[in-house]
């Protein structure tokens, strides 16, 4: 479970929220079913002609990565391929076969079979950076989809105000009603702008460094079954791979070398 | 048929059109024909002179594709070129020939068709590259067409908005009529709005996730083909295609090594 | 002579003044001379500043470019490179002197004489590279010059209207002329507006699709050259070097080998 | 301690603060706590959103650097790595092992220590260079919330002043007020133009220079431990070294080669 | 003396000038110190926040090279490199050492320095590509720093316009001051535009462009030093170096070849 991301949705919705209670007409004036039904449906729209259909379905399970999300830690699989390395150096590679079982990884299943397997160490390596780059492609497509919701909001919001202006503009026969009429032109960009700026945008924003997070494990395990191929020394094996990680972070990394 | 897009247009100008309704003032007050012409003409005239003739007329066929659009699907291809892998690997990569009578696809004959020919595999990887990376640019062109589009819609939009406030503002004699005026001017920065974020933007991203997929496929069969060639195990050549997709898609891939 | 950009400004400016005629006040409303001035010439002075005087003379030989133009077309030259190669390969790559006669590309003559001397086929490749990327940032610059006034061109547009609305401001005694007023500082955001996107955007685009095809027809002449000097079969030589267009135009390539 | 931040800071407020005091209405009228709330809450949960809760605590330790920094100076560093070439060469390179213990700097320590070791160079520099290029992208990420932040500010005062104008609107009873309402509504786009151009974009920038800087002398070490593992004379280190800075700071490096 | 320099600003500045005086107001009233305070002293605080005081002074030097400046023709730098491969042929490469009294540029001195002392080819191509990359790093910063300053410029000439704004909003006792408190509001933004389009924007863009000539000269530098040190016959070294400038601009060498 990502507190941040509830705890930011939350928080954030309450600022808001406060903001247009302290604003003396009460939240019901923010409330206006047209408005929203123009900025909501006007986005789906416009992403349901910009990206294929499934790959739109695909987009949910993306989402509930920004929400509920088993860490990727670096730090453990650096443990986890140290002590493989040690195993394979005294016991031979093959008997890494045994490890598979208790790991759950399988882009690390995949890369240490193929090693077992006796792959060439070129051919392992086009295999998972090739599958590395899809990865990093299809999940871009996740975020790409929200940073261009992000990007229709604000213009839906913009095309409702201007519809509410014009109409206001053309029956304007009672002056009084020109308040009345501009706030309601308003609140489609207010709609706009909320839904781009807090969860539109920061949701792409956080599905960018999972994904980052997430290819750098995957850059951690192929070089650590490069190495272990070639049959590294461990403490070679441990620094290679501790290159990846911030120095601070490099403590908290305890692999059975040192004990 | 591409049926999202379809449904993406009519439900994003259904939209629009309730929001126009319900706006009190009847659909009709947004129709005007001069600021219907200032911004389809200007974005038209921009367009003409941004982009040589025969590069916007190739823009039409463009467009039938993010409508009517036979889906590349990279499981398929894989499940063929594992086919042929077996095939040549049993009975020599000539006996191939017989197999590009079913199928369509001109860059996969292209490919097999040297390969046969016994084509050195740097000259094929060198052809299919260069292949690929102009269909890849001519590709872009159409894309880059509607996102130009999607940019002087909303240009001439308030191009027009201009020429209204100015005519409006110089005839300022019956203060009645400055709301009509303004009501107006802002329609053409209505239509140019819509235009961009209804069609012109979406369809320019449609087109690229288009591009996207196809060059996937072709992609699939570069590697595919080379891996043939190289005489590679229907296994591996299998394993090395598979990484091209998602790892869920990998497991409707039906090749006949399964069997 | 490119018609579209002749009929895309002649249009452009059409829809224009139409707009203009039909708000009510007449064309001469439009017209502003200090508006003008500051305009055009804050756009000229800020481009002056922006790049060293000899570079901007340079673009006025580059504007002729977007107007009148002889097309490269990259069939007609593959059509040459595989005569040339056929020549070369019955009659020795000597006698390709006496093609050069009838040629008039100076890129391609300097790589046949090139390839006629013996030259070593990387420095060949290193010399027409060389010069194909420096021919590549020369027209950048054009472009960038365009991209540039079209960048300046709003924004002393929008300072024109400052001026104007601090002006209006200050000397608010006869709010009779408030609209007046701002109609007047409003011309200059009009003029900024539409010197942007109807003649510089659209020609630094223009520009930039002419510099493409130029360099894909250098593209081929590298590629052609360096085949035929390897001694290719003048078939390999067709088939490499129509990877480089569009499948469609590969049927309007027609060489001697098919006759 | 670095005086341009702190001295930006309180110069920038100051100036701010006077335009405030000047406007007549003194100081009091910008203080506004709700609008205070929404621009600095709405700001912080999107961020929240966006990123990993522990990398928005790792910004806390990025910010210090922006103000209180000790100077990385590749002038030092290059005086002391032709210093190590110097000894290297006459006493060999295991005799460096003494000269780790007056430095301070891991990324050095780490590289003269594989040096000593005996490492084969290309793992060296693949050590070194992983890590500077993880090095950087760590230090990427504190500009890139700084950057963000500089985003979501402006965003949310846009935000706040359209909840204040439809809550205005709404409850327009008495037009006395309609200016009060106004100016209260713009207080949260001035919070957000302020924060993010005098605190967020400013701090973002000056951490890129600071990366830049820092990794400019990684970028030295590597080349410098390279160099003398090679065996290279210490007039050749030096030159290479040299190469890396400007050509008036070259002057400054005071090595005993020239004693 | 950069004469385009000086003209555009002084033409640029006339012209807005001369728009001010035919305001009616007379220039005086866009003069007004607050405004200009807040504009000017907001951009070099957030300037000073963003970048390290050694790097802005560092500036000013560069700013002279927007003004006076010494042109960099790498006409004549072919010439004296096509000299010198034809004097290292006829007498030797030593014989370049007498050169090198008669020429000032200290990349050309160092690169020839290298080549006489024999320094291997390669090591000579990183030197001076590493020295070449350096230079266009730190360039690049003095580019920079007028960009973010054309950045920062309109911005806190926004921020001025709100503060005004809100001042005169606040306390609108009096509704004939209101044209007035909205003029003095605008003159901030007017400030902020003019300073970013008329000279930080501009003064950037050539900056850019003297990076530019100056990369290609040093990059004439080392193509001509590493072919005269391989040999090369004086005709080669002139083939290769004429294919880094415009084809107009090659009939205005003239090498001793040709007498």
């Amino acid at each position: 479970m990502d507190v941040a991301t509830v705890v930011g949705i939350i928080s954030g919705l309450s600022f808001i929220f406060i903001a247009m209670a302290l604003g003396g007409g009460g939240l019901s004036i923010f409330l206006h079913i047209p408005s929203l039904m123009i900025t909501v449906g006007g986005t789906l729209a416009a992403t349901l002609i910009n990206y294929p259909l499934h790959e739109i379905r695909g987009v949910l399970g993306t989402v509930r990565n920004a929400f509920a999300f088993e860490m990727h830690t670096p730090t453990a699989m650096i443990e986890s391929l140290v002590s493989y390395a040690t195993k394979a150096r005294r016991e031979g590679i093959l008997t890494l076969e045994s490890e598979l079982e208790t790991t759950k990884d399988p882009f690390l299943i995949q890369g240490v079979r193929l090693a077992i397997d006796g792959t060439a160490p070129e051919l392992i390596k086009d295999i998972l950076t090739t599958e590395l780059s899809y990865v990093e492609s299809r999940h871009s497509l996740g975020q790409g989809i929200f940073t261009m919701m992000g990007t229709y909001a604000p213009a839906f919001g913009m095309l409702g105000t201007l519809i509410g202006l014009i109409s206001m503009l053309r029956s304007l026969t009672d002056p009084s009603q020109i308040g009345n009429g501009m706030a309601t032109a308003l609140i489609t960009t207010f709609y706009g702008a909320l839904m781009a700026n807090l969860i539109f945008l920061p949701i792409a924003g956080k599905l960018k460094t999972r994904t980052r997070s997430e290819i750098l494990v995957k850059e951690v395990i192929i070089e650590g079954i490069l190495s272990i191929q070639s049959g590294d020394n461990p403490r070679i094996v441990e620094q290679k791979l501790k290159a990846f990680i911030a120095p601070k972070l490099r403590e908290t990394v305890h692999t059975r070398l040192r004990t």
